[in-house]
């Protein structure tokens, strides 16, 4: 029998470097001989992908909070189910950009919304799994919202102001400190190879189940 | 200050009249010089009905349960907040085609989904929000799908089986059986003359406060 793949998660605000650490983390994988796959949320398949769009474009109506959190969750349910899971049960990691802690962030931490709402949705659509690793990727929310604002248009998300910014940055770091087994903070304001260093040392301690 | 107007809900499987009676209401409401809205789920805002698109159209990619069930509730919230609500404090009434008991019937009934998951998501979207009035148009299902067909190609709910709207029935008979204050069902396969008088009466009841 095939050993069950692990699940990271990458996480931070804006700017912070996530894509560049994904691809980082992909090429350490593939040193390494590890089978994964490189995903992301919202999104992952088509139809989690069109809600992605739909979350994602600045529109003229107002979206309620609470749209806004069951649409991420809906995509979450058809990205778990149809794609993350049956990667793990093959054997393969999954490397994933934003998951739950991202909703916990920017819905609870940005917009307000109550942590127990979200953490009931959560358990409706994950049950009890959670991320294996989440790798949070710090940095102080002017450095990265500089570096997002040069990548061209802001999504709806974007568009949003430095204390919204500020509140997720808090709210990741808050759940870190809250459960500093499985979150692992680095500080991405450090020079990429330091950063790069960091994520591929993490990869290396897993892989090698340490 | 105005009264608060009056949430009436039709519903019903595919084919049953729904559309017609929708205007038949509405034109009993003209008549009697009430102000209102004519409205329908999942939709009834832009965003709304571009979340209605992406759980109608047929697609390769089997839809997870839960996404479709929170894709749903997604809809309706910001339906419910942004339209549904501002019109009754307005003092309008709201005719809406579908709402929260088609979600009982075609994700709990239909999928199976069990009925505590929905009303949970049903709380969280509505609180205690609920119609003042719910309209079931009952019909044999092979009846209403002859209808259906009839109208052209058919969405992703409508292609499936005699089973699947047989379960979406007997749930619309026992959601209005356990709460007959509510729940008014009218036998849709009658004459139309018929079925549009039974709708009528109920209005002018309504409007007339009894």
């Amino acid at each position: 029998m095939t050993a069950r793949g692990q699940f990271i998660t990458f996480e931070g605000t804006e700017g912070v470097g996530k894509s560049t650490q994904l691809t980082n983390a992909a090429s350490t994988l593939d040193q390494m001989g590890v089978d994964y796959i490189v995903t992301r949320e919202p999104g992952g398949t088509p139809m989690a992908e069109a809600i992605r769009e739909l979350l994602l474009a600045p529109r003229d109506e107002p979206v309620n909070e609470i749209t806004e959190l069951l649409l991420m969750f809906a995509a979450r349910a058809q990205h778990l189910h149809t794609r993350i899971l049956p990667a793990l049960e093959r054997g393969q990691w999954v490397l994933c950009d934003r998951f739950t802690d991202a909703t916990f962030a920017y819905q609870g931490g940005g917009r307000g919304v109550p942590e127990e709402r979200i953490a009931l949705l959560e358990t409706l659509v994950q049950g009890d799994i959670r991320p294996d690793h989440v790798i949070v990727l710090d940095a102080p929310v002017d450095t990265g919202m500089a570096r997002a604002r040069k990548r061209g248009e802001l999504d709806r998300f974007e568009q949003e102001d430095l204390d919204f910014f500020q509140r997720i940055r808090d709210a990741y770091l808050a759940r870190a400190t809250a459960q500093p087994a499985r979150y692992h903070v680095i500080d991405a304001a450090r020079p990429l190879s330091e950063v790069s260093d960091q994520v591929s040392g993490l990869l290396n301690r897993w892989v090698n189940g340490q």
